[in-house]
């Protein structure tokens, strides 16, 4: 969505034109993931103030608050993506694995905070859970990975598990995000509870 | 909600009056679970046609579909509230218990398809969870009794415990709700989930 936005602009001028734009696109992007974290409520006027620019300029880049929503939640996701790869999920025991996998990308969904449940207020649910289709993915392979070498519980359906873990992933970072779940390392929390989902009984 | 609507109408009116908005509101109520079961889009034209009464009569009682939702929200969860009562979660052993109970509410859960998810999209989350605060008081106990009984872990925050249920049992219904969990048994599969969430490693 941004890269499309900029490639506009620099159709339409010049390299200053488009570098101002790529910047303002750079610094709404932040601004938005930063407001939105704090706040699901966040207003694009919000956003405009918090990035520095007025808000003519914020509507030339996004038409809409959902749109910037959208911008948002796949450079969020692109970010969790890389985690997870960098985690290394192919490799070494299952559960090693995973836990490894939520270790790495846990302060990322905690440092989002609310910005999911602004999505999810905003977006319809299946467009949501749409932009997560990669790491979802990521995650579907380690635990069909898991199952085969026994590692992982077979009775129940694999994409049951793959939602549980991503329904609980989202929940706890709710929960820290309305304050709910505090002082307590999350992190493990999340290790421990997700671990009992999948391994066997 | 809908009491109070009926006691003003009973305030103005005489007993056919008062009789006539009871029945209306009871069928209001009904056919909006109904649609918002299984469309969370379903709108007031669509609920006030299922109910057989005109746009007017509907909004005589409920002011918005946010208020109308709010009724839903309170007959469905006290039915809710009722029938985990009903499957004594204070008797016998915890695993058991908790089992009982996951089964007897899971019909009435999978009946209410994507409801829940209406109220989400349409009511602030955190109105969304208080208007479940009588029966997750009614698990927290359970799972506290467990705890103390050794049956459940004791290594993790008993509210995430009780949050963790709450959103795999929504999660759960939307799935089914949305078509991706079918087929199976999903009440059963349920209370394995959850189980594994529960019972210590």
């Amino acid at each position: 969505m941004a890269q499309s936005s900029g490639q506009a602009v620099a159709r339409r001028g010049g390299g200053r034109k488009r570098a101002d734009a790529e910047r303002n696109i750079a610094l709404i992007l932040s601004a938005a993931t930063e407001c939105l974290a704090r706040d699901r409520n966040a207003s694009m006027s919000d956003i405009a103030k918090a990035a520095g620019l007025g808000r003519v300029t914020l509507y030339a880049h996004f038409a809409s608050r959902e749109d910037l929503l959208r911008a948002v939640l796949a450079e969020t996701i692109a970010e969790g993506t890389e985690v997870i790869t960098a985690a290394a999920p192919e490799e070494g025991p299952p559960a090693e694995a995973f836990a490894r996998v939520i270790r790495s990308c846990w302060p990322l969904l905690s440092r989002f905070g609310s910005l999911h449940a602004a999505a999810q207020r905003a977006l319809p649910p299946e467009e949501v859970r749409g932009y997560h289709d990669e790491p979802m993915a990521q995650v579907e392979r380690l635990i069909a990975r898991g199952r085969k070498e026994g590692a992982f519980r077979a009775d129940l359906p694999l994409e049951w598990l793959v939602t549980s873990v991503y329904t609980l992933l989202h929940a706890a970072a709710d929960e820290v995000a309305d304050g709910r779940l505090t002082g307590e390392d999350v992190g493990e929390i999340l290790v421990k509870t997700l671990l009992g989902v999948l391994e066997p009984e």
